[in-house]
């Protein structure tokens, strides 16, 4: 959740088609139908590599990165291409973030730690510890009963800091 | 320990210093010290990507892939090249294997898994699960007794087949 991909298919959707979808239109839909177009995107070079970033991310995660042993697991691998982009994002935006703590996987089971942020309930749901939803369009109408659901940046920190 | 990184070096460093390197040369040192230039193979392109395959890694992985729930976890975030070679070898060499299945990272300890296999004591020390030491010259001087000691993929395939 610290790139802001969703605001990058916004655009390059709106790049296509003309016009900005509303957020009516995309909300509970996965990517790929919000986006008819999303498949060649996250396919595109540069689309990782140019993702604007998410509000706040970058000053929450300093002081995150300053009391707890963060790592940053993003789903890479479908996409190879995305792998040294995502990497060089990382290292552009968020350069106190080190090559220990990345981590590009398929699927996220694989991961053991004690608390996940996370915007997709199939990476939540399998999670032994604590979970956090970080609120997107396509999650806006499942219930977040199991998860502790957060709107940005600003409301992990006052949950984490 | 499907790709055999040392042979990769003992060919790079052949080529450079006119003739290979004896076992005994490189035995308990770490890669770095049995190879000067190691530093520098690492982040040469193509080094990852045309690396020689373990003997009968691809039949027994094949395999163990039938019967267990299998990821491939590969410290590849230190050197950002490597990542999308080392996707493009998997590929390659075993097909079988899915992006779904693929973890590169640079810390191990954030796995989660039953089974490790791995050659350094770093990785295989503080995980939880049965932990196998793949022999190669870099660790044969250590004691083993925390760890089941193999000398390659036979080995692996009469434990775990």
């Amino acid at each position: 959740m610290l790139a802001d991909t969703m605001e990058q298919f916004f655009q390059y959707d709106e790049r296509d088609f003309g016009r900005r979808r509303t957020l009516d239109e995309v909300t509970g839909k996965p990517e790929s139908m919000a986006f008819p177009r999303a498949p060649q995107y996250v396919r595109t070079k540069d689309f990782f590599r140019t993702a604007p970033v998410m509000k706040q991310s970058v000053e929450t995660l300093f002081e995150l990165n300053k009391r707890y042993e963060v790592f940053i697991v993003s789903a890479a691998t479908e996409f190879p291409q995305s792998l040294f982009e995502k990497h060089q994002w990382l290292g552009e935006h968020f350069p106190f973030i080190t090559w220990q703590q990345m981590v590009f996987c398929g699927l996220k089971t694989i991961v053991e730690a004690d608390i996940m942020i996370d915007d997709h309930f199939k990476n939540l749901d399998p999670f032994k510890g604590y979970t956090i939803l970080f609120s997107q369009p396509h999650n806006l109408l499942q219930p977040d009963n199991r998860h502790k659901r957060v709107h940005g940046w600003s409301d992990i920190a006052d949950i984490l800091l």
